[in-house]
């Protein structure tokens, strides 16, 4: 029986990381799909969603199953409650990268801002990579990798604010950059919450190690600026 | 031990209803502080916000607890993972709330367009009060009061959709308008989650009463308009 339970555990530990790289794939297939005006692609984001809703749902019964037949205890239990927890996260991406892809729908014949889809594009990177790395923390359960990973949402951070003073500088200046740069807006505000969820992900990674719920990155401060 | 078990979940089950209670507080308050441009209330708002946080993490380590000592199984077990999910919910509301007090900071100075800002404040209202009826069914673990408060989403959709169109209009209209506009639909896009979160909630009191995870609301089609 305790061999049975093992593999399940491994099964949910895989099904969960499989999880992540589909949600780190559908945020970089949005970036794409946003940045080239790619219409299909972005409608393959947002069908595609279905399934790591789906994915999230499988992972919440199992683990409840998981819980009440084999009442798991300590570190086992810990992995659990992690998968339920953390797999919320991944599900949020998920969303983000629906919206970027609805965003790419939306805003059709806009006027372009080269200049900012590149740090748009560098932005995307950022985010998938950082998603990656925090699945990569977790598959290894290495907490100093987690607690590096998480330190780039600080660069995410700055990018977003980047993007965000160049839209207001460039929409004052040409009314017809408007409706590209309030869309550029919300993107980067996407992708910041993209960087978020990581860190999330990469607080579970420690709690999964230490058995301690830690903050990474307090950002929450009140400082004027 | 049985009635003190029931003791223990009766208690996680207030302790997340309080939690709900700050995070609809913290939003209300982000907007009045937003839209009165008061200082004071924000940096209010940011610093409660460890509370929140706190309280999340109190619930998240009595749950495992709860689990790991007591191993309920069935119902008992159901409300115990319910807590545990859906205070990711709550928490993030806050962090929603967080973001927009953040605005009120940020954006000092700012031409005011009191036809939006009056938009953003009816959001507010509609905001808060889904969240406070989500949690009113969570306490009565009401499903059909939850399918029905769910609906009230779309309507806050609505508001945000109506809000970005009247932003993109007067920023191109007006370049002094720039900086308040995309704040706005900044602060739109906030509540419009904080309307997907409460969604969430009423999911969860859906599946406490039934077993069943659905998906009230289903927004993600890849419709173009």
């Amino acid at each position: 029986m305790r061999s049975t339970f093992e593999e399940q555990l491994n099964d949910l530990h895989l099904r969960f990381s499989e999880m992540g790289m589909m949600a780190s794939e559908a945020i970089m297939k949005s970036v794409k799909a946003y940045i080239n005006h790619d219409k299909a692609l972005a409608k393959e984001v947002i069908e595609k969603d279905v399934y790591i809703n789906r994915r999230e749902m499988d992972l919440e019964k199992d683990s409840f199953e998981m819980i009440a037949l084999q009442q798991p205890v300590t570190s086992d239990l810990r992995m659990i409650v992690t998968v339920l927890k953390a797999s919320s996260d991944l599900e949020r991406m998920g969303d983000h990268a629906v919206s970027i892809a609805q965003e790419t729908i939306r805003v059709k014949g806009k006027t372009r801002i080269p200049e900012i889809e590149k740090l748009i594009s560098e932005m995307g990177d950022m985010s998938t990579s950082i998603v990656e790395d925090s699945l990569e923390a977790y598959l290894k359960k290495d907490g100093a990798m987690a607690e590096e990973v998480a330190k780039r949402d600080i660069e995410i951070d700055g990018k977003s604010k980047m993007i965000n003073e160049l839209c207001i500088k460039d929409m004052q200046k040409t009314a017809d950059n408007v409706l590209s740069g309030s869309s550029y807006m919300l993107v980067a505000s996407y992708l910041e919450r993209v960087g978020d969820y990581a860190t999330n992900i990469c607080e579970w990674v420690v709690y999964l190690n230490s058995g301690h719920v830690i903050e990474l990155n307090r950002k929450h401060m009140a400082d004027e600026d």
